[in-house]
């Protein structure tokens, strides 16, 4: 059972496109193709085989490599087809027997990164000129579908065979979860009646109709499939602004030294401590001062710091999300100098029209999207010798509290804490529901904006903090011990799922996106469901699927 | 156990001021009294007692009922003043015995029909000149706070006892899931880092640092308290436009004869399918010509048709959800004369800035919310002899499919089915995300909406409206009755879990508001957690609340 497995194996997101065993990432100048091609029996787990192209994580973690090299290692792609290498089959979606086996966390955290992962591919598509276009040479069920709704353009294969559908509700007995509902509606556009008609036909729509109900753009005969594709591509490549001739930044294997308790990379190390739950994150400013020229930038490659940290923090928080789902939460602490910090963020800016410094800043915007959306508690606690400035300030506004030491540690020569606002905490890094962090924490209040605004560049030491309400505590030496340890104490004591919930309601105020209601109200159902013994219970239909027998639903509605 | 009785006891939605157990309704010309006074041993369920004015259903419906009174019976009333006749205890929330003991569906249920109160308090603050004030008189504990939330203005009385708080976190491992968090941020924009410490600090928050952190609005000394309280609620029925001398409207008892299998009220019958879990609930028209000025219509009372309707159809809705949660899906149909129809809904609009015009359109606007968010799939049958014009038309953009006849049955000499659409289409009753029906419908495609509006009094018959995109399906009567039983027993075999999902995640395209992300984002966490062993579990903090045994939390975060 997965359930044994998922518990036993540690995940590793770290891979590169000579070691797919799924996917064909294939070039022809301005247009990429990503293939797949599920090699169904390496499946991560041992107890299921990825039939009929359908994917578990390990496929998925493949695909997010392919979306991130092709951004970096790749600045001349401006088109990338996603299709599929079996005869009649597209993607099935997500593996059946995989679901059924999986704990409910597995299943919950392998939702939220299938969900991050496509929304990086609308992400690339609106904001990094590398547009998505998914040509559905065969039949793409439930996730597979999902998959293909997160393209910008859906060219459907028009052979009789070829189908969309969302075949959970009848067949499983579970919701499309990873965005599908809400793409269809709010996205494609579809007629609210037409898609509960849909996602209630197992065999799906193909074709003419497929079209007439915006499920896809086109759908294109067997004959001119191919052509078709390849002249869209083409079209949507002229629109794109990335560079023909750039150097491409490759992206290497992150370097890690890890421990039971601890590890290390270059620019970050957690450390956890498993009485509290909670992993500490320390972030490093950089280590050497910053080469002013953006060629001496693009040479260090993946090594320029604001690059290297992001890739080690998005690897730390899928590690600490999926490996060690006992931790409850995150304390990011930072150390370095706020000077060198600001140079970078400042250099940034200055650059932010260059190919790979846009793909940095989204990049950073994508990581801090992952640490909003994790289901652990979140904590800042700045302290005397940290760096919190321009953009990792934005760390101090993505958590649920943050802590300022007021002054220095007795023995401690540290620099007093200091936290400087930049550009970036204003426009730079929206979360989800489009707003700026520091819009969500004083949302409705434009004052405190305005406020924090005049502050930009400034120093400002805990008082200062706390009195532009940057800062939930400003604390001074002798009550930061034991503040400290209470706080701990007491939310290792609360109910992880009531935190789960609660954190998930206040992270995001104001208005919803896409995306927000992708991972507030849409995950929210499927979680519940995730736990409903229609569907999971020994009886449900996940468990019996492929069994012969039918679910003997529990008929009671709620 | 509440978990046996829930299933035993038929619930009633009808009650009055003399019968009230619970609350105490008194007048001083332009400002009313809401005073709770929970009778401990009244509550509805026998397995628990309401102690410190805590509230099961059987309080909630007294309060619905106050608050619909206060609309319709109290022209003159122009602030709403809500407290609590206990010492120190303004309200301890949900009682948590009853929670404890009740089973997932009256849960679940209880939360919306509590969430949907909560709302019809904003409605009447908002929209009917009738502001809420809460007056705190002592701790406002968990939903205790949460319906002060809802009201317009806080004043929490300052004496070193009465606090705000949201223990749920700490004491229950569930969510304040009545608004509380989604109101927090919201609608009184506490920062999020603040609210987090407020949800997690079990004895709340007083006095002047309640005002601070915009918990309330003001916290006055006991000496000052009632005085204080009065010249507030002056001042808000000051800018009220409500008639200080109108006619008030008695609400008198709905009358209905109900049978196991069907229930007949005035204008409205409701009949069970216990095969294919239907309920088919078939609207009539007006019994009676218009009579066409404003004083006929006041002298008709309650028994004018638009309102003794909504009044028939609210009540069917809270019957079907609580008493027969074995029923997983609502049929509307409408029998009537479609001329009558439209000349009482122009009149609705034409004399809509009259008191009483004004409180049955927003009848009706809630009811048609109360539809929107019911557990329950939604079809209209549109056949020949019904009346879906101008805002009965409403019901056929609020399901999930309808199907509309093309010409006549064999043998029946009905007039063929005509939907048709007036202005009550296009602005009057928004569904809770702020968009008309017809704007979710055609959700990005103004052409379309705009083409409706053209069609505005046109008689539609079932080619018309499926070209105008207004129904799912035209059919005609070869194929209707195969086409609705397959329907009908395909939607049968669905998990009603999945269906509840699905529904929820169509209805509601584009933007959304306090009241979608209450009802979708809040109460869908709330849902999951109250299916998770944390809070419901044996050993769950629900279930041992009040042994003297802390729960022991499974620590995995999900």
């Amino acid at each position: 059972m997965t359930s044994e497995s998922a518990s036993s194996i540690q995940m590793n997101f770290q891979t590169c496109p000579e070691q797919y065993q799924h996917w064909n990432l294939s070039f022809d100048g301005a247009i990429a193709e990503l293939i797949l091609d599920v090699n169904e029996n390496a499946g991560l787990f041992p107890d299921y085989e990825l039939k009929l192209n359908s994917y578990d994580i390990g496929v998925d973690i493949e695909l997010y490599d392919a979306i991130q090299r092709l951004r970096f290692e790749h600045p001349e792609v401006k088109t990338v087809i996603i299709s599929s290498a079996k005869d009649t089959m597209f993607c099935a979606g997500a593996n059946i027997r995989m679901l059924a086996g999986a704990t409910h966390g597995h299943k919950v955290n392998f939702c939220k990164f299938t969900n991050e992962t496509r929304n990086s591919i609308e992400d690339a598509s609106k904001y990094s000129g590398q547009t998505y276009l998914c040509a559905i040479n065969g039949t793409a069920a439930g996730g597979g579908y999902e998959l293909a709704l997160a393209a910008d353009y859906l060219i459907l294969k028009d052979d009789g065979n070829a189908a969309v559908s969302l075949p959970e509700i009848p067949l499983l007995a579970v919701l499309p979860g990873t965005g599908g509902l809400t793409r269809l509606v709010d996205k494609r556009k579809v007629r609210r009646d037409l898609s509960d008609v849909f996602c209630t036909v197992e065999e799906g729509i193909k074709g003419k109709k497929a079209v007439d109900w915006r499920l896809v753009d086109e759908a294109v005969p067997t004959s001119k499939f191919d052509e078709r594709v390849r002249a869209k591509a083409k079209e949507l490549a002229g629109k794109s602004d990335r560079p023909a001739d750039a150097l491409p930044v490759k992206l290497h294997p992150i370097t890690k030294n890890m421990t039971e308790e601890a590890c290390e990379y270059s620019y970050l190390r957690f450390d956890i401590d498993r009485k509290t739950r909670t992993a500490t994150l320390s972030l490093n400013g950089p280590s050497r001062k910053l080469k002013d020229d953006l060629d001496g930038v693009v040479e260090q490659e993946d090594q320029f710091w604001p690059l290297a940290l992001a890739r080690e923090l998005d690897d730390a928080l899928l590690h600490l999300r999926f490996n060690e789902p006992s931790i409850g939460t995150l304390i990011f602490k930072s150390t370095g100098d706020v000077q060198s910090v600001l140079s970078y963020d400042t250099f940034l800016h200055e650059n932010a029209e260059h190919w790979l410094i846009r793909e940095i800043l989204l990049y950073w915007k994508r990581t801090l999207k992952r640490i909003d959306v994790t289901s652990k508690t979140l904590f800042a606690f700045i302290e005397p010798g940290s760096c919190f400035a321009g953009f990792l300030a934005e760390l101090v506004f993505a958590v649920d509290r943050s802590y300022m030491l007021e002054g220095q540690f007795e023995n401690d020569i540290r620099a007093q804490a200091e936290l400087v606002l930049s550009q970036s905490n204003f426009a730079v890094f929206p979360m989800a529901n489009e707003l700026t962090r520091l819009e969500s924490r004083f949302y409705g209040e434009m004052k405190s904006v305005d406020n924090a605004r005049s502050l930009i560049g400034k120093r400002l030491e805990a008082p200062d903090a706390e009195a532009a309400a940057l800062v939930t505590y400003s604390l001074d030496d002798i009550d930061w011990e034991d503040e400290i340890r209470i706080l701990l104490e007491e939310r290792a004591s609360f109910s992880p799922d009531a935190l789960t919930g609660m954190e998930a309601n206040l992270r995001f105020v104001g208005p919803e996106t896409m995306e927000t209601k992708i991972f507030g109200r849409l995950t929210a159902w499927q979680n519940w469901i995730f736990q409903r013994p229609n569907a999971v219970g020994d009886e449900g239909a996940l468990s019996l699927y492929g069994s012969g027998t039918r679910a003997d639903f529990d008929k009671k509605r709620v």
